[in-house]
């Protein structure tokens, strides 16, 4: 749902892509003329890496000329880019690395410049100022200058974009994971959140009429719940359903997050009824039967702007978009997916059985429907049972399964997105993304996603967070400074039965 | 005729212009709501302006906790800004006044992060690089972050573009020039620059079917050669010319540099038949008598944004895309004015007759002409007469003066243009910002601007700055770090005559 | 106010406007591949009218090959719209008197039919229907199928609107009426009628934004209420204004009727109030402030598609694009202007005194405030006086008189809006078109357009035609079959008050 | 490949369609209004067809009335059409026949009229026209202005091409074919001419940034080369390829003919190299390997609009365009199907066989490999084998065949082609259709086909009609009126092999 779950889909996409950057880019300064300077077939193998490092990474100006240095010719981002593109996989681990090595802070001019500093003390404000400022300059690693210019050409941002993915995936994999390129990663990430500030990207509405080429992406992009074919996917942008995406001046056609929403009576407590359902796409939209606005899909695009929040800031958008269209619309909530929640359930009776406390998380009534639903015997042999049951999604063929577990099922999920936390947050990737949004953790959903992949991730369970604009402020820095999760009385219900029944 | 120029023309706009942007800015979070938070007439007389900056600058958060900060809520930045432009301009410069000097980088820490750093001299790179990182973090201002966050609320960005207008304003005035208000120009400077990169522009062809509230603001803004009326209007963006402006996501419909072109079949010498010739409004263009560009004005509209590189950036877009639409086209000239040549002739004059030193700019020939024109006796008097004559305009009515002055008046231009400079660089602002961007001095043009004001600034001489794209590299950084100039053979020549009677 | 005042100024316009029409045409096959086919200069030389009208207003097929005959190749066309456009007004009469009358309709062949169809009475319905088609089709002008092939190529609506403006003319200045000449005019106004059907007409809402060349047309054809400048204009497509236009897919980036609208509180009784008052051009619309919509400017500005009905299609369209905006909006009214009842009432008094009738139009009272102002002695000095007044406006500058006279103008007013007749409909062109379209006469208003034009007009009076759009239909009907004015309370007593007063 | 082709494929989409369209025709006057007016489900119970019509068909006007008569209201033609839409397909045919039959001409008032025309003969001009005019009013059919009308509420125009869709499918079908339904269809037919007048149509160029609903559409139309999937899509709008459509102002987002272009190198051979290669998604185009325009599909989308010329117009204007882009393209060209012409073969074969001319077709070496391969006996035998194994489309396994049926399959493809007449005309429809665009028959090609579908339609033979745009209006002319078809040589001397082998 967040960029986290997508990035996996989202990385093969962009393979696909990648190729036609490079096109797109040389076409910038015209693509034959640039061809006709570097014939394809032999950069990489007339260039050494160093050479080309050497010639486009020039030095950092001296504090006093760095305004008189023009930039260097255009034609030197473009051969970076150029090269770079060129090389395989492991060959841009180890560019970047020379990169991050070899073209990073002068450490020697910033400890003498540190010195000074420390000279100055007490001298007047005005020198104080100036070497700070000096100091500050010395501490920019000489490469964020060359990130600077290859921005300014045709396709450079998106070329950076995914320069940047290339750097997390090499991160997450643990094949690199050197100070100086966690540092240029850093470099990376904080230049590209300047350029992907919220005031430098256009929200877009995206109906049927939207371009092909937008539209396609969506689709494609869609990875939560997948579009099938054209009328699923003419469904998600017509009547009683809304599709916005953040797009950007440097990226044009490309949308960067997408926002799906379902305008419903009441707040959703069922996917299937949103994606499934096929009523209405050539109907009128009655706006007496508008009442709320469901965000059912929220995709990040671009793995390359991984920490760059951009979710965040759509959602509140849409949600202020939406207030001006239906302006007596009082309820704004997700209706989102708990991936995970059956791989920790399973865990968690595993460790159960483990340490001997096979008969805890259920009631002794529940327990016994398990045992006479499976004829396992009580204890051990019935947890390992559930266990089963759950790992095969095959409870839900039993009807009175389905009824017994549904308050087991329910408080132990509340719990797992209210109580499971990692380094003292939410340790499900969806619940932190909209906690850290400052919503409220509204309501637990019994049956809500029925499809085979919503039982074997979260045993049919979703969840709403909803969105009151004027705490999302308060709610955000509660959690986000002190860790509190702001929920709803159900949840908070759910979870203290959950401790009842765990003795915890 | 740069961004220099127009400053006045560009304020006196601005002013009418800024009141709206409050009313923009406010739309936001949707005007009325926001109104009803802060009744309008209450904001500046109950809080003070130490309790804004207090509410609304917070604190810059410990380094761990950077990334774990949420923004604060929106209302933060309309506050800021509603208060700020219900402001008189002395109270203006007061308030930011203490926003840089009570908000800026805190000294004791970045002291005690840059002894940190000392202390780590010859520890392992990754704690070396921890202590640069955390130095360079407590080097930022406070306000920075404030910045950062106004420029993603609707209109936030215009805001600091005349916030910074503001700014320099002050400085350019003496008012204030302190260092701490120095730090913040600056510190708005840099941020300005990542989010008016060139990648984040947006070059628009303007035609007449361009939306009104363009073409108008492109007539407002041409200082150099005022549009007269709507035909005048509509002649700049008709047959063999054509308008090119960077327009701004954040700041749409507004033109930020405006570049303005004629398309004709040699280099232009003379501006009248380009911006007083009305035969070209209803004829098709026949491509065969198009050999040449010539960008006959170039106009930086956002005094807010002075220093920030647009108008080189533009000239070098607009060269490619012409020579995609003209794939024959190679002359790529400007016809540029050379404003202060007057003035710099008549205090030159002055300072050789204080010098006792009248004879010696013009020729024995020459000097035989004005007295015989003027009936002023040889020596000082004649050079008296002549300077007279320059400072009224008188001149131009003798035919045997202007064929008489002309081998004078063109060697002195020319050596006003490449031998007088200011710290190195070329005094005359026009020449100094086609030098910067690489371009050579190409050709100076006699009575090529015949208006009044024409010969009032330059003696009616103007001058083309030709652009080879592929040197503008190359001149540029020779310019800039060597200050040499490049210039064609005429205008050498010219040079050296100059010195030959100027016994220089 | 409608097509028919604006005639000559649109007239005016069109001169400016047509030779640009030539190029545009000629573009269609590549202005210059034609241009190479007929150098300019000679067409007109070397073709008589007679071998260009035998060469492009070929045969009518016979009935059988009706379906089996291509078009002529677009030169034709082209050919003829060239030539004509190359004559002079003297000779385009005579070059359509020539079409007009040699290849309309071929008298024998339908006559023939005609005695056919007499034969085939009794006969089976196939028969019948098929001597009936032959005959329709033998009733078809020959020069019909050029019109038709005409409008087929790149500018041909646009040539033929514009020649039936001169067709018009021809007529209107009584320089040629024949009957050919009628019927070919009214072939190609039912061709019009066709191709300006509003099926077929874009709605568009003009604002700032719009282009430039719209904005600009729109200025050129306002004529009721004159456009001053860039301000005017851009206040005229503001907030509290809508400017709405019918465009066709045939003539690109030409309004074909404007509608300019004011949105008010209460239906507006005075013209400055909306054309003068400045103060609303940067401020946010007050939704609650807009309870009625005022049309107070509707202009055509073709004068080829006279009889074309468009305006009353533009009111009614708005009407609905409103109520969709403003779903409460209730009161939709012109606020129109009365051309010629000061001329009316000038010549009413002549009449009455030439009648000896000379106190009959005043009461008592009213006579003696006149001659008291005046000085003048009663009966036809008096009478005399006023109608000096009224000619030369001096009546408004006293006071008194204003308050005097405001009974007595506003019931003469009424009775000349609604009881002076031509033919049966309202001899105001104003009132008939709007009483056409089926809106009720609402209310006069005393002092509603005190511009000098205003009073020399209309002394000052303006007349509300109101839109209720569930009676338009009805109201319209009765109008045009059965002559009966749908008229407000108001408008009836004045009426009578009139008539008490006149002893009618 | 043409109108005829597609319309079984198009009138299942039609069917699609249809039921969106009432509901957006109902929407003209905002849906809700007009369904609190007249509930959906009492309209077609409570109101007898004869009442509706009655209501909804007003009488023509008097001729002296016809211009005094305002249009009905819009409620009108929205009953109408709201009624109609509510028929089953039956119902529908009773409805039109009534209208037709009921609301036609009043042939007693025409017939009036055609004895008076008679009468005037000799008399005056001005008296003869207008007679004239009066018989020709008289000829119109009552329900044409009610069409009229329909045309001009929101979804009119599709309203009627819809309806004519019926028209044409009762009398294709036979159901009916009444002398008063052709009429209708024929007054249908000819209003929807002239709103679907070229100078009425828009050429857009398609790509994939165009409306997902228009290439969703675009692809659903393509009927020849059915597209496979979004890739396939893409492509066919991709580099070397242009997709052209003309829409109409009537009905928005709604292609009416569709052109798909591939540019080649020369004038390609077989379509498979056209629709099925992907090498050429992602390249830039190479303008030097440009130099033919290969129309490889054009599809009519609406069955209403059969006879009503639009492909040969959007041909010729694609010419146009392609020329302005590409001064220097020289050959234009289809590679068109030849349905029909395998099907033909066998009927011959089996006619030859009949009439005991078994051996004729084939030369006796070609009989000979016929016998080998299929080891049938001479004669009738090996003439059965040949004739079942085109049926089979089996010939095509063998390569031996593939090589000995060449020459005999062209030459009899091209006499088909050429030779094969029906009225007069070609019988093949595609070949109708570019012969009757003025277009000659260029180039058979053998083996140009090879799916499944091109070997059982013709033999996987392909012809290239080629546009020499300086000859078609001559070449049309010559076919429609003399019926006389422009060959290349290769064509002639196929026919001509064809003529000797057959001993005609």
């Amino acid at each position: 749902m967040t960029a986290f779950h997508l990035s996996t889909a989202a990385r093969s996409l962009l393979k696909t892509y990648r190729h036609r950057a490079v096109i797109k880019t040389v076409q910038g300064l015209r693509a034959w003329e640039f061809r006709n300077m570097y014939p394809c077939t032999s950069i990489a193998e007339h260039n050494s890496m160093e050479e080309i490092l050497k010639k486009t990474v020039v030095p950092l100006p001296t504090y006093e000329m760095r305004e008189k240095s023009p930039p260097p010719p255009e034609s030197n981002s473009l051969e970076f880019m150029h090269f770079y593109k060129s090389l395989e996989k492991e060959q841009r681990l180890e560019f970047l690395e020379k990169l991050s090595h070899d073209f990073g802070v002068d450490h020697r001019w910033a400890s003498d410049l540190a010195a000074k500093m420390l000279d100055t003390q007490g001298r007047d404000v005005a020198t104080i100022l100036q070497v700070e400022d000096r100091l500050r300059y010395s501490l920019t690693p000489r490469y964020r200058q060359l990130l600077t210019h290859i921005s300014k050409v045709q396709g450079g941002v998106k070329f950076l974009v995914d320069l940047r993915a290339d750097l997390i995936e090499f991160a997450s994999s643990k094949i690199s994971d050197s100070p100086h390129m966690r540092d240029l990663n850093s470099t990376l990430k904080s230049l590209l959140s300047e350029w992907f500030s919220v005031g430098l990207l256009q929200l877009e509405r995206i109906t049927w009429r939207s371009p092909c080429e937008i539209l396609q992406k969506i689709s494609q992009y869609e990875a939560v719940h997948p579009v099938r074919n054209w009328t699923d996917l003419k469904r998600r942008v017509g009547p009683y359903r809304r599709c916005y995406a953040f797009t950007h001046a440097s990226m044009p056609g490309e949308p960067l997050v997408v926002l799906h929403v379902a305008l419903t009576e009441d707040i959703a407590n069922n996917i299937q009824g949103i994606v499934r359902e096929f009523a209405t796409v050539d109907v009128d939209e009655d706006v007496n039967k508008i009442n709320a606005a469901i965000f059912y899909s929220i995709s990040s695009t671009q793995a390359g702007l991984q920490g760059v929040e951009l979710g965040n800031y759509l959602i509140k958008r849409v949600v202020r978009e939406l207030q001006s269209e239906f302006p007596h619309m009082a309820q704004f909530s997700s209706l989102s997916p708990i991936p995970g929640f059956s791989l920790w359930l399973q865990g968690t009776l595993g460790q159960h059985k483990k340490e001997g406390r096979a008969t805890e998380l259920l009631s002794e009534q529940e327990w016994r429907e398990v045992e006479d639903v499976t004829g396992a015997a009580p204890g051990a042999p019935a947890l390992e049972a559930l266990r089963r049951l759950i790992g095969t999604s095959e409870w839900i063929r039993s009807d009175r399964l389905v009824h017994a577990l549904e308050p087991a099922l329910m408080r132990l999920c509340a719990w797992y997105l209210y109580g499971e936390k990692r380094r003292g947050y939410a340790l499900n990737p969806v619940a932190n993304f909209h906690l850290q949004n400052g919503a409220t953790m509204w309501r637990l959903n019994w049956q809500a996603d029925t499809s085979p992949r919503g039982i074997a991730n979260s045993c049919g369970i979703m969840v709403n967070y909803r969105y009151f604009l004027q705490e999302t402020s308060t709610n955000s820095t509660a959690y986000m400074q002190n860790k509190v999760i702001k929920a709803s009385e159900q949840v908070v219900g759910l979870v203290s039965q959950f401790q009842k029944n765990s003795k915890l």
